[in-house]
């Protein structure tokens, strides 16, 4: 902060949340709170929910391979939004502008479709900030050297939000969506599932990255990268929701997330074939995960499901000079990971683990740990049982775990 | 044409010629066709058919009054359009770009809404012409010295491609729309209306400014000002469409054309009062027309319905200073306008028309004559009868007008 109680805030609003008139009227509504308190507000956009899609359908009616124009087309939302944003708070009596990507302009690389940010002037942005406009960006949206449209790909606009927020050194950033913030695992399966209060970057980053839908582990990245204060809150009730915060992390366990998208493969065979294997797969960017060498002979991984079909051509062309088996393809898993810097920090959270699926039978067919996650692959058709009763021992139970102490 | 046959075609797509994604592949074929035999394209589309509704709606639901950032809003349209018609381009093999409206950049005034061109560089799109490339503009939106988007108001998109034509020197600028082109009278009220084949640009000004609905009478402006060689044409059907040509007019009549957009006003006072009452309306930008002085003290005009109220409210005010008073205020009329070079040389013509609706007890309340163009003001009631006889009169009986004379 640079004065007392004034601060500079990134206001992001999902799809939902400027979802129609109302909704954007909404939205506006909590922007102008802020700043009638004397903070300085920069916003940024998603499109209204379901326009993103219809583009999307829109283009790949026309082309399935990703083209330089499907970023011209699907952009467009985000331009409405910006527009409407702007006039909603002008109709506050607030003065405000809306900035396109070009306009910034927001530099990023040319990878259409999932472009990085490589740079935001912050210029414009501070001209605005001086002259009491609020700057309302459309989100997902960059500019590659050549002048043409990129996007940021799933989430983009999120990490639109974290980016500004760190261009023009925000206190804070904060992400509205129809969620009251990050939940310590999917409360359609865990319905006692809590609200987080504050999480670490690390948590969070590992949180998103193996199941956790509020945030993209991108944005995650950029706001660990560049210390963003990172605050996720729902616009449709009145309520704290997640702190992602800069400092250490609170220990204990954060959350019990879940991941459909592996597939289990078991191989047999000597192991300098099984090496082969593996490095062909990574050489064709198919990305193994959970390896794990069981018997002497036996290889078991995960890949991603997109990649079954590219792993099996794979696989059929080195049998023509290799002697190994394929013992399983299994896509009937799910792999539940457990975070927080407990992992770490407490050795018998582990064995607890074990103990509390063996006692309820669920088998765990591949289980590998880092610093702050624990994974396991279990039956899709255990997923439910099993996140409920480690739900229930790891956080529900456990006093000592670190929900709702903000430090 | 700078080599035998190969030409280079500016091609314009109305909405419903890019109503949707067939409707977008169809009008990528007529592209294709021209492509393939040579010649050198570039594409200008509008708004998929109702789009620009929709964002106009959700723009005015936030802000009836009219500011830059509806134009951000409403640009979206043509932005989609143009994405998807590279695509649909590139599908059937062909290279093509889209191109908003500051990539190129189209400047123009900041009259937000209703801005006019001011240069179109060139240079991208020759370089695009050069190496094999379909450049795709994005019609009706523009960029002002602020690297604000602008728009060129109703008809735009039809006025971007005619000013690409002259920017690039195209041989020829091709509107696609959903009609065959510009007829003799609106075929809804005069069934027996005729396409009209090859009509001159001063002809074709003055329908589009006196109730023609094919072309705005911006575009026409300015296809004569830059001499365009110009065609409207359907997309639907393979047909030639109507000529708008360079050279002068065919003479006779060329079409009848109608507008329920104005109010009969007629007062009564001293000649020196009805002139103040005049002067102040002018002053307010309330355009008079059709000023007739019938009786030595009484006024005849036409005002624009919009102009209504704020005219009602100025004659109240100026009733406290002058005793004029007021005899009529009738919208339930109807403006008839009879044009073609004939209207001058043809000095029977005026005679024929009054002597055909007074036949048919047709009260002209107000008439009034340019080089090119018979205006009649009469009751709202009659219009389909006396335009049905005016065209039995004028054209389909008059085998020396000039349909179907291409020259």
């Amino acid at each position: 902060m640079r004065y007392l109680f004034v601060a500079r805030y990134i206001i992001k609003f999902g799809g939902t949340s400027v979802g129609n008139i109302d909704r954007i009227q909404h939205a506006a509504g909590i922007v102008a709170e802020l700043t009638n308190s004397g903070h300085e507000i920069a916003v940024v956009v998603s499109a209204m929910a379901g326009m993103t899609n219809q583009l999307v359908a829109y283009a790949n009616a026309l082309s399935t391979e990703y083209t330089p124009e499907h970023d011209v087309v699907t952009t467009s939302g985000e331009q409405i939004t910006a527009g409407l944003m702007a006039l909603a708070l002008q109709k506050r009596g607030l003065s405000a502008q809306s900035f396109l990507a070009w306009q910034i302009a927001i530099e990023t690389d040319a990878n259409h479709g999932n472009a990085k940010i490589i740079n935001i002037p912050s210029e414009q942005l501070e001209t605005c900030f001086s002259r009491g406009i609020i700057p309302v960006v459309a989100g997902f949206q960059g500019l590659n050297q050549n002048n043409r449209i990129t996007t940021l790909g799933r989430g983009g606009s999120d990490t639109t939000a974290v980016a500004l927020a760190s261009a023009v050194n925000a206190d804070s950033c904060y992400i509205y969506t129809d969620v009251e913030g990050v939940y310590t695992a999917d409360p359609r399966i865990v319905p006692n599932a809590q609200k987080i209060d504050v999480i670490s970057y690390p948590e969070m980053l590992a949180l998103a990255m193996h199941g956790a839908k509020v945030l993209h582990a991108r944005c995650v990245e950029l706001g660990m990268l560049r210390k963003v204060d990172l605050h996720v809150l729902s616009s449709f009730v009145l309520a704290t929701g997640t702190h992602i915060s800069t400092t250490e992390s609170t220990g204990g366990i954060n959350g019990i997330v879940h991941s459909l998208n592996e597939v289990h493969i078991c191989l047999t065979g000597t192991a300098d074939q099984l090496q082969h294997v593996q490095n062909t797969l990574n050489s064709a960017n198919i990305f193994i995960d959970m390896a794990t060498q069981r018997a002497p002979e036996t290889l078991h991984f995960t890949i991603n499901k997109a990649d079954i079909e590219h792993a099996k051509s794979i696989f059929a062309e080195l049998k023509s000079t290799l002697s190994f088996d394929i013992l399983a393809i299994d896509p009937n898993i799910v792999k539940i990971s457990i975070v927080g810097a407990g992992i770490n920090h407490d050795l018998t959270i582990e064995a607890l683990v074990h103990k509390v699926l063996a006692a309820q039978q669920i088998n765990v067919h591949l289980a590998s740990r880092s610093d702050i996650k624990l994974s396991l692959v279990i039956a899709h058709d255990q997923m439910t049982k099993a996140m409920g009763i480690l739900h229930d021992a790891l956080i529900t139970n456990d006093q000592n775990q670190p929900l709702n102490r903000e430090n």
